[in-house]
């Protein structure tokens, strides 16, 4: 891939950092890689080893994962916004040969208790040359690619915490190719595209759009922080095609001076107020035309999209030709169309399981190989997704699974309700009972009987509540329902056990 | 791939057959794959197994290959235009345990000689149930689909012949579904493709346009055969948005009355003479700007796109993101831009070699993986490939390897030279000489000092021809060139073995 891809595009601008100005094209970089990769061949990396960067944006990000990919290894891009306390416990969970890191995004302490593991160091732009990155790449012989299957891991992305602690999905090289090339092709993109990454690449969105920018012989621009003055200004001096931007960055742009957000011409851009789109060139691929989807970082990022075929009823689109989908049941069977159950994916781009967690692995995977996304979903009849929400806990009652985000979704769409919780309380018949609590809108006046009549229509029957609670407020820690906190304010228990 | 293309897609058009007039949507076209695999399982298919068809253009194509898939075996499709004998050469090879057949495809003598094998036949349209295709189908349970990893065999194409016979290159299913999602992305094709298949199937061109439209979820139509009046009716009222037409073909519509010619508007085609382009819709996709790239079968079509990037020097254009390509010496070895050599692929969408071939394979793959394609070509400095022409033979001189397709392809571009031909003549100190045999254009005067003169400042002076014979046609077996006639005409020989 790289030896062919520095040959296929040569003078064409690879990457450029924006802090340093240093910029590559095609040929360049992969000559530093194939250095990069002898480097780390000099200091004993093998096949299936652990590279880590700590770090934010920069072109460091993609010429490592291409160089441990070259020797067969794994590069793991960790959040350096974590605490000290994630990062050790990560740290010794990927147990690497080889860490690089920027300066700041590591505490002195963690770095002092690192320090006599058989663990080689690099900085990006040190002064002391023994361990400065670009002194490594400057100094090394260039390194012969190792033959791999397809299927091999290259990439770890540490995803949401289980039990507390983060787990890392691992990524497959037919995952990362494979999903650039057909996002690269749903976003128009080509060898014209200019992708910005100013958003953290430790996230699968802004790393998939830096990867199919790389795959197709665009032109990837690193950006540690932009504010949105200096983004309007990166954008024009460089004429930057596509970032990812969203409402509230649009809205600042909105807000600078006329003078500081003229030469966005160059981005393409969903539509959004008329005077935005004044300023850019609306993007007409079919990405742009229905930007949406269903993925996780186990998925590589998106597992449908609705830009694949004319709209239809479920929101998040078709499954991609890459992937299979089926909605199942908590045996890990699969239910019909139009019933909802948590939504599981199988194929070329889908994680075939988390680094070092068997005891995850057991639950997160089913017999048959569907990997269970902890989410809700339901196939529509037009063979589109709907998503529902997170699966959350299971309530169990007359032998029927209710996941409380099914009925949630249903009660919120009643007038009058602003917020909605629901919970199981023990029922010596029925094992559990539905029971929501429902905060109203000011003014509104919502009556128990309302509820469970609309829920009686809207979804099968033994989901609807048995009980409503009206409450004025629901309890939470930080943005979250805390569920356990409703339990002990409003009766709940008698969950089914794992 | 196939369970989730039937969901996905759901009731949008999947094939239609021309001649039948059967037509079937994808969640029906899924529905059948799945009984056809569920009958090649009863009657006793296994991984591994090869299944034959045998006849013109036929939505089985499609049933077949994805059947045959679905239980780890292989699909076989034959060109139906081959003698008997070679049939017969070519069953044999392939040693198959189900043939499924056309009516006319295959002579009766050939069709006794199998009779008391161990292979079952099935015949599409027969009024035999016992032995008929769609019978088979009604009739068989589904069968579930086998686990098989993405470089698993899955198609079994002939190519040319070698040592007189031809030999099948194995294509995986990565080769299939990855090409066809590239290319259908190069084309801009989607669910709204229709795409007509009115040229052979057995073909690797016109079975990739297939298969990429599968894969998009498009509608593909087969016809056996189409003149061109048909193939403006069924254009018109199917409104096929893509086909496989040529210049010839599209000069035959324009002699056509103009009703006949009336509601080409929904095809795409590349641009061509005024009156053309006003009848249809013309490509704007990338493909459609530069519809040119090398390939081969081996590589399941093609392996370079002049549609990546911007053109260049090299008229075959860039490797495509899926495999990887070097320029051979004689070694294996691979030599710099700017010099011709056999072109060698690598990648995803490589056969790995041919069917129970392997003195063939010994040669055609070097020990480090790269396919030899027996084609020469030249990696221009700005990355682009240069094609050459077919390898040929090589001529020995003086230690260097001189091809004469370079030198003929040198020779034709001088004013008046017709038709040229290189061979070797024995040297005893050099080993060979280089002897041009040129048939000069009708009035035209050449001299010989001429040409050597033109060769020296085109190409490395060593690959110039030491002589010149003048000829007024040259020897031909069919359309080709009869070098071994040339030889005993004009005193070749004492070429390097091997």
């Amino acid at each position: 891939m790289l030896d062919e891809h520095g040959r296929r595009w040569r003078d064409r601008p690879a990457v450029l950092e924006m802090e340093s100005g240093r910029r590559f094209d095609y040929a360049a970089f992969a000559g530093r890689v194939r250095r990069l990769a002898g480097w780390m061949e000099s200091v004993g990396l093998k096949q299936g080893d652990r590279v880590v960067w700590l770090g934010q944006n920069a072109p460091c990000v993609l010429e490592l994962l291409v160089a441990a990919g070259r020797l067969g290894a794994v590069l793991a891009i960790l959040n350096w916004r974590q605490s000290e306390d994630e990062l050790r416990f990560v740290l010794h969970d990927l147990d690497p040969q080889i860490i690089v890191w920027q300066p700041d995004s590591l505490p002195d302490s963690l770095r002092a208790e690192w320090k006599d593991r058989s663990c080689v160091w690099l900085c990006q732009d040190s002064l002391d040359s023994t361990c400065d990155y670009e002194s490594a790449i400057a100094g090394a012989p260039e390194a012969a690619a190792v033959a791999m299957p397809s299927d091999a891991a290259q990439l770890l992305l540490y995803t949401a915490a289980f039990s507390g602690r983060p787990a890392a999905a691992i990524l497959t090289r037919q995952a990362l190719v494979l999903q650039a090339i057909q996002y690269a092709a749903l976003r128009g993109w080509n060898n014209r595209t200019t992708y910005l990454s100013a958003t953290p690449l430790f996230h699968v969105a802004t790393l998939l759009d830096c990867l199919a920018t790389f795959v197709v012989g665009g032109h990837n621009l690193f950006v540690r922080h932009a504010d949105p003055a200096a983004m309007c200004a990166i954008i024009a001096a460089e004429k930057v095609s596509d970032t990812f931007i969203l409402p509230p960055t649009m809205e600042k742009i909105l807000e600078l001076d006329a003078s500081a957000r003229n030469g966005l011409g160059s981005l393409r851009s969903m539509p959004y107020k008329p005077e935005w789109n004044a300023l850019v060139t609306i993007d007409d691929s079919l990405w742009g035309k229905r930007p949406y989807g269903y993925g996780q970082t186990e998925t590589m990022g998106y597992a449908t999209f609705s830009a694949l075929g004319d709209p239809g009823k479920g929101g998040m689109g078709r499954p991609s030709p890459l992937v299979r989908m089926a909605i199942l049941d908590e045996e890990g069977g699969e239910l019909p169309d139009g019933e909802v159950g948590e939504i599981g994916m199988k194929g070329w781009t889908v994680s075939p399981g988390y680094w070092r967690r068997p005891e995850i692995n057991v639950q997160r995977y089913t017999a048959d190989g569907w990997r269970r996304t902890n989410d809700l979903g339901r196939r529509e009849s037009d063979g589109t997704l709907s998503f529902i929400g997170p699966k959350g806990r299971l309530i169990k009652s007359a032998a029927e699974n209710i996941y409380p985000a099914e009925v949630e979704r249903c009660i919120a769409q009643i007038d009058g309700v602003a917020e909605v919780a629901v919970i199981g309380t023990p029922d010596p018949v029925w094992m559990q009972s539905v029971r929501a609590i429902v905060v109203p809108k000011p003014g509104a006046t919502i009556d128990e009987a309302a509820v469970i009549d609309h829920c009686r229509k809207a979804i099968a029957s033994y989901k609807k509540p048995r009980s409503v609670v009206f409450a004025d407020t629901l309890p939470r820690t930080g943005a979250a329902i805390d569920y356990a906190a409703l339990d002990r304010l409003y009766e709940g228990g008698g969950y089914p056990a794992g």
